[in-house]
């Protein structure tokens, strides 16, 4: 098809260039072209070219490519396409529902009778139930959970959190306005991201994340134009964080930007790890020291298998470190419905509190979140029920422990089955996963399959993953999505997969790697 | 208190300086502080001074000051406090449920069902609901709400979307892929906002809106740092849209930014104005001379009162102009489950169709949307069920219509009962509601009073609205949260009251509107 220019100009393709290369056309007048077949088209407003830079420099490989093509084979297999597997296993995301987990009965019980107020006159759901419905419904605008809450959350559901915070960090004070319901946990990570970036070249905001990371925050900071700070997890010492590579890492950036924040993901995503209580308390310190507000994602909380290894948050070890920490560091924790025993994604529940937060910033913060209106009404009532689950002595307290506890005691054995199988594997080396969701396994790529992948433009674990894909059906993230250390290479996957799944899904990859490194070698 | 500096500098706030103003000490350090009994404090990482200034400049007037003390005052009430009201009625924000409006019993029985699949069992819930449980958990990974979706939002319920739009606009063809579900329309049109944001100072991009707007418009520009390019609407026609001054407003914005998008509210918040299918059309033609992306806001397309008024789509208009237009101007248009007769704003529904958007900046725009995982899948389901209501034959068929019936012709009569009783009081003229949930009628500001409210740096309609909030405890917003011409005063309420309660609010707006003016005159 020939393009004709109306204004007699080259056909060139329209850029971020203000004008017509040949003839100067004025910015702003429509570039119309015609097609042979005489009907006129407009050069789009809105191109390649011509948009938000700062969008087109966002990854986030946990649903990039190798999602996108595990998607087309499973329509492909549902269409009767003959593939050298019979269905697509995701072990890509920590998706635990759609991975067959079941919800715990309690929750969709109050949900339901939140969301149809006419079944609190049915008789047969339990009275606890009933009452944490009809507690939720009366902090709803006309008693509905249609109605908008406040832009921070629904205030009693805040009362909740702050009182589950107190349980857990052993009393440990926590004041309901410190607590922002969320959109998922992601929600508040950005939204504080946001209010932390600012300044130019030099002096622009640069925040510390974990390497490998969870691609949420490289993503967010891309978009916001923050420069990403990488601090690197030992892998030979089980993922740990090393202080020394902290201080490595903001003295480096402090060359060239202003490190005002560091995050840390704990239990960790992708790694798996469990800090212990002397590394957290280390991390405050440095914090104070270096001057950076502390983000703790914590939303694997209840995530913890391995013997030995216990969750401490940061905000009691920050409390318990005396008032010259606990009253200066600032801090911001993340919490949400997602994970955990809970595994509730899709209601985009969660919760950020906030600790030492300037008060003239919190009102920003506050005014900030008022503009999205507020958080799902529904995902703030099951929120309110994960920090508020039934109590002994109430008819629903014996069968939730029972479902929490299966759930929990099923990840334990299938983070302990990930790791043992996966190292009977001639070159995969697996740290322990002492926690969250994921191993992030080491694999020896042959120098033949590292060439072929360049050759095409791929990462090698890339290219690893889409050949797994594409021969097993196995839907894995590789290494290089979430970062590490240059000549290294892994790939992420869940434990979720129900037990038997998971099994063959291991079987899979070992067969796979290994037919794979002889090819190559 | 007196600070004692550690390192002997002044008592200086921290500000965005990079160095302390006596000793030059180097940025990074901690600023260390000794209070008198001797516990060190350390300067804030993040201050006012040294947040993001984009966040400051966020303006949203619907939940601002005066939302805040209406809030204080029901606390205050609820503690005793006596007052010379009995209740704060809150007409600032269209929250329909929190106004008694009832939700479409259909919509919640199912919402119920996938909630708590074991209802499914349920012989009291209609077979029509069961049916639409089943098919949205069909759709879920897991057959559970509780996964994520597809980043786009569920594929079932992007495929009814796209028949719903087929019917509604006289079988004009919607692609499902053109669908991306939102979290509430808010979150639709600023991530289209972000797409479109690029350039620095005179090429920096330039977002035109109405004057009056709907406040998330200036506020996401603010966030984004684009330009906000106000065209001004006819107060004394009906605030309808003149293209001669789109023209002005365009042509002004051109000698100091790059003007690239167009928003268009249509039923109109806050004015309530109904778009004629002509002014739509020159609406189109304008945007595609003067190359601008259209975002149709048509969040409030079934509410439409006013005799001889009618909703007509940007993408209907669009595509009856033929394929000169309709296969080049591109469109955003943006619906939700929070308006019209369903009220749902709590599940932050929503979804919106882009047109002639360029390939690669929608595979963009996928990306994008996939870092924030998914929307919230019950509002997804409940989008579903908006735009795949009860059929004729079907069991909950009568019942649903009834009900719909029921709320939008309330709304009528009190859109018509807001503008009579208000334009009966001298000194406030009301155009009619046409459509959406509110008024947004002229006040007259006594001199006296406009002095008063300056001397106390407000804005002489925030004073106003204050002293009728203090007085009657009604809580309205006033006109400059929304803009509006140099001079005039205004203030948004909506429809929304029960009747009886609008009656009375009416009555009070009109005794204090009285007293006001005799007071300051």
């Amino acid at each position: 098809m020939t393009v004709i220019l109306v204004h007699g100009c080259l056909p060139a393709p329209v850029s971020s260039k203000r004008n017509c290369i040949c003839c100067k056309h004025r910015r702003g007048l429509p570039r119309e072209k015609m097609t042979e077949n005489g009907v006129s088209s407009r050069a789009k407003v809105l191109t390649i070219d011509t948009m938000n830079p700062t969008v087109k420099k966002v990854e986030y490989a946990v649903r990039g490519p190798i999602v996108q093509r595990a998607v087309e084979l499973e329509r492909e297999l549902s269409q009767g396409v003959k593939k050298p597997f019979a269905e697509v296993i995701k072990a890509n995301i920590g998706d635990a529902h759609a991975m067959g987990q079941q919800p715990i009965t309690f929750f969709r019980q109050v949900l339901a009778l939140c969301s149809y107020p006419e079944l609190l006159n049915d008789s047969t759901f339990p009275e606890d139930a009933k009452s944490r419905a009809r507690r939720i419904l009366q902090s709803c605008g006309g008693n509905s959970l249609g109605s908008y809450s406040a832009s921070q959350g629904i205030e009693s559901v805040r009362q909740d959190v702050a009182r589950y915070i107190e349980r857990r960090d052993g009393g440990v004070p926590c004041a309901p306005d410190n607590i922002y319901l969320t959109t998922g946990a992601s929600d508040g990570i950005v939204t504080m991201l946001k209010l932390l970036v600012c300044g130019e070249g030099a002096t622009r905001t640069g925040v510390m994340i974990s390497i490998p990371q969870y691609p949420l925050y490289s993503a967010a900071l891309a978009e916001l134009g923050a420069v990403q700070v990488n601090y690197y997890l030992n892998e030979e010492k089980c993922w740990s964080l090393d202080i020394s590579e902290l201080q490595r890492s903001v003295d480096e950036a402090r060359t060239h930007c202003n490190p005002r924040a560091l995050c840390i993901i704990n239990p960790g995503n992708p790694t798996g790890q469990v800090q212990s209580r002397q590394c957290i308390e280390d991390v405050i310190r440095f914090a104070a020291k270096e001057r950076l507000f502390l983000m703790a994602d914590e939303v694997y909380q209840d995530n913890v298998y391995a013997d030995g290894c216990q969750f401490h948050s940061f905000k009691k070890v920050l409390f318990e470190m005396g008032p010259e920490y606990s009253s200066t560091v600032e801090l911001a924790s993340f919490h949400s419905t997602s994970k955990c025993y809970m595994g509730e994604c899709g209601f985009r529940g969660g919760y950020m509190e906030i600790i030492n937060m300037d008060n003239e910033v919190k009102a920003q913060l506050t005014k900030l979140v008022s503009v999205r209106l507020c958080p799902p009404v529904p995902g703030q009532a099951l929120m309110d029920l994960v920090v508020n689950p039934p109590q002994p002595g109430e008819p629903s307290y014996d069968n939730f422990i029972k479902e929490r506890t299966a759930t929990l005691s099923v990840l334990a054995e299938k983070a302990k089955l990930t790791e043992q199988v996966l190292n009977t594997v001639e070159g995969i080396r697996c740290n322990p996963v002492q926690g969250a969701m994921y191993s992030f396994p080491r694999i020896s790529i042959p120098e033949k399959a590292v060439k072929e992948a360049t050759a095409n433009g791929q990462q090698p674990d890339m290219f690893y993953c889409m050949r797994l894909l594409e021969e097993t059906g196995i839907c894995l993230v590789p290494g290089s999505g979430f970062g590490q250390k240059d000549g290294t290479y892994h790939f992420r996957m869940t434990i979720l997969p129900p037990t038997d799944k998971l099994k063959i899904l291991l079987d899979k990859v070992k067969e796979f790697h290994h037919k794979f490194t002889q090819k190559y070698s």
